[in-house]
């Protein structure tokens, strides 16, 4: 499509606009489906009691949810964070951008296993999965971020060199502590998970 | 990022239309997942005035569902008005937002809770939950407003302080009426259901 | 908010995209739903032959499905049709069209009982309620124009008066079909639902 | 409409930029819903172990759910491609888009019939309907194509004859790989499901 030059700086803006947009669209309907999991079976003889108490008792489902609704906030963040750098969408970027959109969706999967299993004999196998997922989810923000930094005039003139090895500092810094959260998970998972929330909670204040 | 300030305004734009669309995806997604639990046990067995009798006892559901839709409507509503007002996007309004869209999302579940048990011994508890929920509603909205006016330079400069004041008012307002239901509620469920579908009635026509 | 009387022109432009914008949402989540209901009971021990008969099996829920996706594209074409016509958005409207997305996001509950009891013995009383869903369609789209209609200053500019009497013509037409084609569908509901699809078979020629 | 023909080139431009984003939103959630299908019997006496070796006797699931991933990633970018060639909508691209979408939407039935019985007796039937499936799925890009291609005014000025020959030889390149990979799945269920990945993973590279 050589012979279409003229046009590629108005169609690429546009092209990652519709990126943008596609991708925050996949983010919505993921951030949404985590609700679904919170389901309970119907019994018709439950009392105002038993109802309050099996409501109570959904408590690892309420915490699950809660913990990936921040997550995916925060995957939104940071993905909106690198594209707001981004002048140009190339083929490299919309499939590295896919992969992370792959993870994104399947978030809701360890999520229930989590919910269904935090308070059972098998938790430490459901937080070691909910934990190594987010070691993939690293994965795929330092190769979306590598695609991006590999052609400098993808990103915008304005974005500084300083700029750029912050930000690969922040994804390496991410996919550490997620290696060594989902490591600590398999020996307590109690710990995982509090150090899981704690990163994220540290992460909200430092972004502020 | 101070360094990339002169591209601050242009980009901020941006960044609250995207906010915006990113709510609105959500919102839109969170209404719709709402149908998904007027649901039916499937009997091949079924005649034509066994299924509209089934059809009918269903109400419900059918009562559950325009209640969840219209609040979800209106909260709609209510974020359009105030990002309309908004013109800068910083960190503590989006996790202020996720807080909103959190609970916004979740609004499927107290609906099915009160669905299947409304016409059960276990009415008090599922109402409860229902009108209690929109306390969390109120208070989601009450930390949004104050994200927001708390930096005058967040809003548009043709913003009167009287429009602001008068937001303030109205979304106090809003948590009053919301906990003043759920007291109600927790002595006479119907009373309590029926004032907080007045109270999105007159909410409607007053807007108008 | 008269004293914001100024902005009124710009941000109601804003305001008709982001509520286009928002339906659009909508149906694009209703739409998808509809897919979620060609379910099936798995069966470890089907052989191919097995499966492809039980595939085959599942053709009411098929027709069903292509029949209400149809629906709501249509639906969809048509709401962008009196959308594109509109300048201004006032909460009448909001309203409105929150009624018409209410029974759009609805659209997969009379399709899943339709799909469920076409070869049943509740046949009719499942092609009453589909048909007679579609009733209530015509109401929300008929609601949904003369809230228009009624304050000339919401349409464009270049909407002649011809165009206005053309499309309320073309309302209450889809209203009188949708309603007689359910009292046929009482008597004989095979030739109902070939009714149901021949319009929309014909509105789709006649569109064109 | 033709009265109203000034206002065509610019609404015309919207009516492309809406489509296109109604589009986004379905291929949005039709991602996102393929995860809905990786589920599994909640046993409550699981243990660590037992859940690990669950948890991965998932794979049918993971391999149906990264291929159909990947195949409507892959129809979104071919989608994309498309659309950024047109300049004006008609109701027969609405429809032919439509038809498109359709068939988008599904996706997640095929592939949790696959992913349900790979591993069983009934595998080359659910094999030969995932494989089929993607022949609709040409049928309906090559659709689309036939109908933009038809008027050359919907495509825009830059587009050249040599670009609308290239996009014609692929559409139907793709259809003729389908009905190829199909009829090798027909015989030999594994060899046809390993051409059905190494073609999109060829249409990667090819497109970069």
């Amino acid at each position: 499509m050589s012979s279409e030059l003229s046009h590629n700086s108005a169609t690429n803006d546009r092209a990652t606009a519709r990126l943008e947009a596609f991708s925050d669209g996949i983010f919505a309907v993921a951030i949404t489906l985590l609700a679904l999991d919170i389901s309970y079976p119907f019994n018709e003889h439950e009392t105002n009691a038993s109802l309050a108490k099996g409501l109570l008792l959904l408590w690892p489902k309420y915490f699950a949810y809660t913990n990936s609704f921040v997550t995916i906030l925060l995957m939104w963040i940071a993905h909106h964070g690198i594209f707001k750098l981004i002048r140009h969408v190339n083929v490299q970027l919309i499939i590295a951008n896919g992969f992370l959109m792959l993870l994104a969706v399947l978030t809701p999967f360890p999520t229930r296993v989590l919910g269904d299993y935090i308070a059972s004999g098998a938790f430490k196998t459901a937080a070691v999965l909910y934990t190594g997922f987010f070691v993939l989810v690293s994965v795929a923000f330092i190769t979306l971020w590598f695609v991006v930094k590999h052609e400098r005039k993808m990103l915008h003139d304005h974005v500084s060199d300083n700029l750029v090895r912050k930000m690969t500092k922040i994804e390496f810094t991410g996919m550490f502590c997620n290696i060594s959260i989902t490591a600590v998970t398999a020996f307590n998972p109690w710990v995982g998970l509090t150090l899981n929330t704690a990163m994220w909670i540290y992460w909200l204040v430092k972004t502020k």
